[in-house]
């Protein structure tokens, strides 16, 4: 047990640096980009909060799961705004080599178990997948919302984009949730 | 539904300001100190992990919700450094309050549903409770332990008083756990 016990508490270190990483959105009052780690916290509440936006086969629980650990690969790839421009192929290469690092700290078995429910958020095709994935993309526009515009200023983003960019990643896993989130997204834009 | 979807986001755009709220320990890199919406991450994600070292009628999936929402409170209450001094009964009144207008914001259902929750966990009975305490008691420790001592110095923390203030509680919930953090702490103390 003593091992075990090692290997665990290693890799509750070792992810302590997931509160490093910025994310091109800032938080709410606009004072700071909003690291990796409270947006995992954050999208797990959405995950809560909005559970009955998921269609009915969807287990909430294992959603939770999946974006509590689903961004501790960038802290060696670090994270990759939605607006930016990235080599996808690099960044893929990156994350799967971090995937391989970070949750290869754990015991066997558990190591398997967090890779495997990161690549099926990865793959995002299963419909815990599908609906964590439509939190994730949610909440920065809410933040926006929030902070007056942030990324979408930095990154000179047009509605169009985010139609494009979000909107369709949304609506597969919470279209009604899309259709209220829209309205008030493009609100800001006309405004 | 619209009606329901304000209500749920209002609560998700008010939840942001946890990224403010500062806690005692520093992070581990020993930059600056950690917040309430990262340390709520964090031990969910040790929930998640040391998941056997519950006692078998733990379930869990209850006791992450339990952690993603208990310091939700500190919004308007602020955090209680376990070794500063400050007046129990006051405190205790001021996060009922905050309890009452934040959980308020949600629908009436689950205003009531995450409110319950709050309140388990603050009554530290059931046996998910009780764990999810355990976990919440032990990250700082081990964060200390990363950051080179943090608010043990601050505090003028002695192992007499970790026994006392944390370790009759950690025992409760995660006794093996216990035993080997004990360990590891007794060490940064000895030396």
């Amino acid at each position: 047990m003593t091992n075990r016990l090692n290997a665990q508490i290693a890799f509750l270190q070792e992810i302590d640096r997931l509160k490093g990483i910025l994310r091109a959105t800032p938080i709410g009052d606009n004072s700071r980009r909003e690291n990796s780690a409270e947006h995992s916290w954050h999208i797990a509440m959405y995950a809560m909060v909005l559970a009955d936006q998921a269609k009915p086969e969807v287990r909430i629980d294992r959603v939770i799961r999946m974006l509590l650990l689903h961004d501790i690969v960038e802290i060696d790839a670090g994270d990759t705004p939605i607006h930016a421009d990235f080599d996808a192929a690099e960044q893929e290469a990156k994350e799967q080599a971090a995937a391989d690092r970070l949750f290869g700290l754990l015991p066997e078995a558990q190591a398997a178990e967090f890779r495997n429910l990161w690549n099926e958020f990865e793959a995002a095709e299963t419909p815990d997948a599908v609906f964590a994935k439509s939190i994730d993309r949610v909440q920065p526009l809410l933040l926006n919302l929030l902070n007056g515009g942030g990324s979408w200023i930095e990154y000179d983003v047009t509605m169009d984009q985010i139609d494009t960019r979000v909107g369709t990643k949304v609506i597969r896993g919470a279209p009604a949730l899309w259709q209220h989130v829209r309205a008030r997204v493009a609100g800001y834009f006309a405004s």
